[in-house]
């Protein structure tokens, strides 16, 4: 790993995974009270109408810089430009979708950049009854153009939507591509390089987790 | 809340979310070894093998009272079994969609029963459109129906695909037709009673998370 030079322009504080999750959510907060026309908010105001806790709220916007005025609280539409700055949100970000079956292809549909920041520019599979079929804007390409896909969108995210079996092979083919941030859909455990931020959406782990809610409330 | 009786048949040990996930991860680690023919296991194979903490791993089998037998470790078959009737995933479990746009649509035809114990049974939708239309071997049903939807499956989980505005309503009719255990696609934070599990799977934070990662990178 070369060693960091320091950062230009913003000035991003070191955050924890689970802060930038929290400030995820007080981006939706905020977004939420300025469509409601609210101006100014205070933690407590905050945390009461979202469920949110009003320390951690004092805590993680102190952090950045944001004390808040005693009596008035927060300015709403400072904090959502600051939280939209720190995620790039104030411009698009460029997703590919690798696997465009079922659940791959309503991902693309979904992000299609008419709400939102995130858009994805491209999907991609090995299957050949895909390849070249339209899901809404998108024409499904084969996995072998996923270089030249990556250069010529510029994406930086990827969303790997592929069975288990394929998942390792596509994953390594996304990263060698250029991707350096995948979400990844398939149920299993990818081995990657610590340098590469993975993060795993794994819909069973969550149903299992249901489940036996389900079956102790059974047995109560 | 009324108290708890002493719980009967299998004793499921206190488990928290964060055990059972992990749980969740070593069963389908178990599961993968059992197909390649892989009769026994030790921690430390199963840690260096998926990426997992061989320590960790000894506390939770401790938890479930398997202790591995040293020089051959633990046996893949039994601790499947015990984990299979840990989540009762050994039954049936019947999950219901609310919201049948295209994640609802393509969540139920995922889990329509052919892989696993989760199988979607019913699809309802407030769209006079989508109402009557066949997803896969499903027909979806109004709203309104939920009760008798509810109790003709006996449906215990239910899937939120629903866009934001309706998320809250949608929520308290699962809620109030009998489901206790719901997981929640919608990107808002959803007012619940404790005694309802309610997970969120919220995309947009894990793509949030990723964006600051790929900004991060392009500074360094």
């Amino acid at each position: 790993m070369p060693q960091k030079p320091p950062k230009p322009t913003v000035p991003s504080p070191d955050v924890s995974p689970l802060q930038l999750n929290r400030i995820s959510i007080y981006l939706r907060c905020l977004n939420r009270l300025q469509e409601e026309g609210v101006e100014q908010v205070s933690s407590k105001v905050l945390a009461a109408r979202f469920n949110l806790s009003a320390p951690l709220i004092r805590k993680d916007l102190a952090q950045f810089g944001e004390l808040g005025i005693r009596g008035h609280g927060y300015d709403v539409g400072k904090l959502i430009d600051r939280f939209v700055e720190l995620f790039g949100l104030d411009r698009e970000q460029k997703v590919i979708v690798v696997g465009m079956g079922k659940l791959g292809s309503a991902l693309a549909d979904h992000f299609d950049g008419s709400h939102g920041a995130f858009r994805v520019v491209a999907g991609l599979d090995t299957d050949p009854e895909k390849i070249g079929s339209s899901i809404g804007l998108l024409v499904v390409q084969p996995i072998q153009d996923i270089e030249t896909v990556v250069k010529q969108t510029g994406a930086e995210i990827g969303l790997l939507t592929v069975p288990r079996a394929s998942a390792q092979d596509s994953f390594e083919r996304m990263v060698a591509a250029g991707i350096r941030s995948v979400l990844n859909f398939a149920p299993v455990r990818l081995d990657a390089d610590p340098s590469i931020h993975l993060r795993n959406v794994d819909l069973r782990i969550h149903l299992e987790e249901l489940a036996f809610f389900a079956q102790s409330d059974r047995q109560e």
